[in-house]
C-alpha cells in the first residue's frame, strides 16, 4: 500500500461502526468520551443518523482499509438571504493515515459534496486546544471568524 | 407594556417572514449580509426548514409583537457515545428588546427546548467581533471551549 493509493469515500453503514468508534476513541478528547467496548450507544446513534436524509455520515477507504470518517450535516437557514449551512463534525483520520495528506483529501471531499447538495457555505468547530488542526483548516481555506460555546446537558 | 409582560415563543410561520428578516437585517453584521427588499429567498428557505422535523424556527412575542427569533437544529452523531447536538442559530432580538433579559429569556428557552428534544450538548458560534455576545453566553452557562471556521460557498 502506497500513500499515492485511491481514497474512497462512502456512506457508513452499521458495519462500519466498530471502526468509525475506534477512530473517534483514538485521540486526546475522544479517549475521555467515547466507550469503544460498548457499541451498544452508538448503534442507537447511527439509526438517527442514517434516517434523516440531511446527515451524511462517511468513512473513507484506501486500499481496503477504513482510515477516515466524518459527518456532514445539511442546515437550511434564513440568515445571509435563505443560505444552507454544511457542518462538518467528528472529523477523525486513522493513525496510519496521519501526515500522508489523507485529511485534506476528506475535508476537500466534504467540501466538494456540500457544494454539490447545494450548500452556501461549510462551518465547523474545533477545540480550541486542537492548534494543529487550526492550522490545517486555515490552509484549507477555512477562516476561523468564530467562537465556539457548548453546554452539556447530559452525560 | 411592560418589561415584565410574558414572553410566548412559538413556532414560526411564512407570515412571520418580513418581521423575522427585518430583525436579521438590523444588525452590524447582517446589514451587509440580508436582502429585506426582496423576500423571495427568505421564502424558499422557510420552506426548506418548515419540511425537515429536526428544524425548529421560532419567534419570542411579547404583549402582541414579534421581538426575538432563533432556529434550534438537532443533530444526531457518533461522537460523545451517540451524543444528540442541538445548534442554535440566527438568534435576534429586536432592537426594542435589547437590555430587557429578552435575550437570556430565549437563550434559556431553547436550552429547556433542546433537553425535552432529547439533546445532550447545545452549541452555537458567535462571531469573533461580537464580544458583548460572548460575555452574554458565557453568563448563560456556555463555554467558549471552539473556535469557529467557516469556508463560503456562494454568495
Amino acid at each position: 500500500m502506497t500513500k499515492t493509493a485511491v481514497l474512497t469515500v462512502r456512506r457508513a453503514t452499521e458495519a462500519d461502526l466498530p471502526a468509525i468508534v475506534a477512530m473517534l476513541a483514538d485521540d486526546p478528547l475522544g479517549a475521555t468520551r467515547e466507550t469503544p467496548e460498548d457499541l451498544t450507544p452508538y448503534r442507537t446513534a447511527f439509526a438517527r443518523i442514517d434516517g434523516d436524509p440531511h446527515q451524511h455520515l462517511v468513512v473513507a477507504e484506501r486500499a481496503g482499509r477504513t482510515i477516515g470518517t466524518l459527518q456532514l450535516t445539511l442546515v437550511p437557514g434564513l440568515s445571509r438571504a435563505g443560505s444552507t449551512r454544511a457542518i462538518i463534525e467528528a472529523v477523525r483520520v486513522h493513525a496510519d493515515g496521519r501526515g500522508s495528506g489523507l485529511g485534506s483529501e476528506l475535508i476537500r471531499w466534504a467540501v466538494e459534496r456540500a457544494r454539490e447538495l447545494g450548500a452556501d457555505l461549510v462551518q465547523l468547530t474545533s477545540d480550541a486546544t486542537r492548534t494543529d488542526a487550526h492550522r490545517f483548516y486555515e490552509r484549507l481555506g477555512f477562516t476561523p471568524s468564530h467562537l465556539g460555546f457548548k453546554m452539556t446537558l447530559r452525560r
